[in-house]
């Protein structure tokens, strides 16, 4: 029996915190905060408060009696006591404790117990976010007020015909549960990681795709200026090339045209990796398509069953994306990697999210912002094309 | 969008750990340990041995064959093995691992393990705190042994009638749940808080007592020697004048007249906030009534349901007391708060609880405890008053 | 009421860390690294990877294709998702994500996404640790490589008859559950603590074992190179006398002949205390017996039902070793002890534990362990002995 490799007296592990926190100060969670982001789905917004955690922060979503959705500090900023128990009139929400009213940017227009229902009403304010909504989900700013940027556009989502529509899709990334009980980096990098395809989704679990991907591509990343691009050519059975088109975007969008390769030609939807906290994650999607069709398929394990027919044993014999990704811990633990060739795309994800953050911590804008409408639209490249040549 | 008041950036949130605090050593609970407290019902106190938790500390109750409550720290100072699993005996609990045998106050009668069965018994003592039974409950001092109070009399409960008894009820505070999970001191104080009774009771549920209550009252407070006592007069329906009159005495004692207002004149019942830990309270009450008779109503939900048959979202549409009290957090944070004018009672209430936690810490003897059974009277004033004043 | 003893006031309470902790470079966890320790039951090593907690460490256990079983670190070595979703082959355990290889010792052997399938496999090692399996269980050994000792013998093991078998019981220690949440020296130093059987066995819980055990004995102990030995000599009703011998082993071992008694003579078992972290542990017991007969009797409780048929208050009515030992909290509290008399087999059984952990950290070989095969033979001498002398 020989001596080498044993697991006895391995250093301590350890993570890269700056990759990983998503809290208020942290490098990450300041990078985070330049941004727009999704953080509910718009029909979570409604007149029964709803409590939501995004960027490690409790928060309570509502929508008034005029149909406008606010997203404020849950904490009642007289006495502490939570909006999730609010009651949602027209014009705001009213704390169920002294009845103290707020609209939908925080500030305060009654307080019932106070002589004149309060005489210095402007001295308050509940902490709020401004929130815009978009394609069916609810996104906000958390960030400094002063470096709000626009809401951006999306060139793939302009333009909808009368028969088109956006809709959300919220199971996409996991291929089962909408949440995942880990760090989102590692779920993002995931997309810079083409390889885990033929391994994860072909050779261990069957294919959980298009068949077509189970092909050995040519694999190929390079840096764009706002993310990271990679390219993946297959030769079909047909004689005919694929040449599927991955990106990401600083700091957390994430294009991936469908792996059931039902859409061909540019991609019709772009991810988010929304940060829950430090060890949760959800992904939503936004969808382009004709009303009346469905949106897309979803990945099929063991006997094309869904992730929620499984067993925990069959979830060990058929793992996905759930798995692999939930699998690496509620943190990954950077220390104890070994990144090899396959792996440069996630190294040069990371590399840019680092270097983002510190512009940011610097004091500078990150890339990818826009303070003017016109210099908003971000311009997708990411699509599964096919073509004659061989 | 402005920029006022956003939610990024605010400080980090704290609470008035003097306040809350419980246990062993810290300010509030050496005051809150210089006062007989109530810990358990009566039927609680059997040969089959309870654990329960006061102060942030776990205790063993339990009744001896002869009927004696005694209440015991749990780990047998033999070698660990908590009292839980002892067996009752006429005289004492007998630890299961090895025999050793405890009377009510601790004292070690019989090591059947040991040469003689035990040589130096009188070396051996199971940490111990006394008990007094009153009116249903348990109570127990848990202070330094040579500042114990003589245990107080109530003069509510004097002379009582043949056909009258003292019963207890532990589902009062709440509405519901006997149990909330969060520090005591947010439910003590809002007892002087008689704004909330219109707003959360009234205008945010609808009716949850009496539909007198509904009407708009002038609020009072004062400073009485040992509590705060709090004023508020209505004018009736019928013309007319109910003077409701709520008390808190130092450290945990709430005196509030039943709110269903089936009781006019001075109050029945008087009841206690226990802090079970930072993080957990109960309140006892104890009321005074005839016998055959029901005690007195509980608060009312929704459609006249008690709280238990609601769903989530019916809490939230009608929350009460354990919503407001819970939904400020399991520690509610000072350092958030902005206290008003109809905040006075609660800022009253903390003062005092301070500066008596001050005497406690600088050597004496805080208010309302008394070192003889003449001194030992409480007389109340709280009491539901209507007259026919206009 | 006098005002000895009370709980007021009392010390901080702490436990002897040098005696509890299993956790790498703890004293005790290095010295119960320098010896084989069994884990888990041959029958859990299978192609389906098995998550076991070992000394405070996660491990992955499996058998290959040609049935060699196999134990290592759970996250794999290049990007950290764990083995418990790999896919077992012949040649050894395959990461689910990326595809690399490992052979039961930890040697990579194919990385399929890397150009030519790994150039330099070599330089990739799984943490890993040696597995020997015998009388049914896996056995490993956590400590320095260099230190490694041979798998000892044990003499009553040996020869097996054509119809003697070695069979596993891991329900022995608790009377029920298999897996206990405490401490691990709790559990094992009960071994030398023969006074309880009496008491909580006999007296508290009614008789759980043999009624002969019901009987007072004389109890001794002696210190032998390796461990600590107890003889109890009782009467019994037919004149005869019963020389009960325990004996525990440094570090974990301990062999208590069967209470029931229906084995006389030396014991055919032998027992592990398996830590498997600070507040779990395990006991496995392997039992030589004729092929087609049964094990052994397990305790009995109340009215002869077994530990699971019992309620709560039943559970307090009629402890076992299990409320006992279980009962001292998640680890117990040393500080407050009070040994006596009886406990003099448990102080040994420390004092040598200490000793040997004391050896281990200066540098050296602990008592017990051999480097060759022939001084790995164990000699155990316990058993229930009955002779006719009076």
């Amino acid at each position: 029996m020989d001596d080498e490799g044993r697991a006895y007296g391995r250093p301590v592990p350890d993570f890269d915190h700056d990759l990983v926190a998503v809290g208020p100060g942290t490098p990450g969670g300041e990078l985070l905060r330049r941004y727009w982001q999704p953080f509910a789905r718009s029909d979570e917004a409604t007149t029964l408060p709803r409590t939501v955690r995004m960027l490690d922060e409790d928060l309570v979503l509502f929508r008034d009696g005029q149909g406008r959705a606010g997203l404020l500090y849950p904490r009642c900023c007289h006495r502490g006591t939570t909006l999730h128990y609010g009651k949602v009139e027209d014009a705001g929400i009213r704390c169920c404790y002294h009845g103290w009213l707020f609209d939908t940017v925080g500030r305060c227009i009654d307080q019932p117990c106070e002589p004149d229902r309060g005489r210095h009403l402007e001295r308050y304010r509940q902490p709020w976010y401004p929130v815009v909504e978009f394609g069916g989900l609810v996104f906000t700013y958390m960030g400094p007020p002063e470096r709000q940027p626009v809401f951006p556009r999306y060139d793939i989502f302009e333009d909808l015909g009368d028969d088109e529509e956006l809709v959300v899709i919220d199971h996409f990334a996991f291929g089962g549960p909408v949440v995942a009980p880990c760090n989102w980096f590692q779920t993002h990098e995931n997309t810079m990681d083409p390889y885990h395809v033929f391994i994860l989704h072909n050779a261990i679990s069957g294919p959980q795709f298009h068949p077509d991907l189970r092909q050995w591509p040519t694999v190929d990343w390079h840096q764009t200026p706002d993310g990271v691009m990679s390219t993946q050519v297959r030769r079909l059975s047909d004689g005919r090339t694929l040449r599927r088109v991955t990106e990401v975007r600083v700091p957390n969008v994430r294009i991936v045209p469908t792996p059931t390769l039902t859409v061909l030609g540019r991609t019709n939807n772009m991810s988010w990796a929304v940060p829950v906290d430090d060890v949760t994650t959800k992904v939503y999607a936004v969808v382009r398509k004709r009303r009346g069709e469905p949106a897309q398929g979803t990945a099929a394990y063991g006997d094309g069953r869904t992730w929620f027919e499984l067993s925990d044993e069959e979830h060990q014999r058929y793992p996905g994306d759930y798995e692999a990704q939930v699998g690496q811990g509620p943190v990954t633990l950077h220390s104890e990697e070994r990144l090899a060739t396959s792996d440069r795309g996630v190294s040069m994800v990371r590399r840019q999210f680092r270097a983002q953050a510190e512009i940011v911590a610097a004091g500078g804008d990150p890339v990818g912002v826009a303070f003017n409408r016109t210099d908003a639209l971000m311009t997708v490249q990411a699509g599964n094309y096919v073509t004659d040549e061989a």
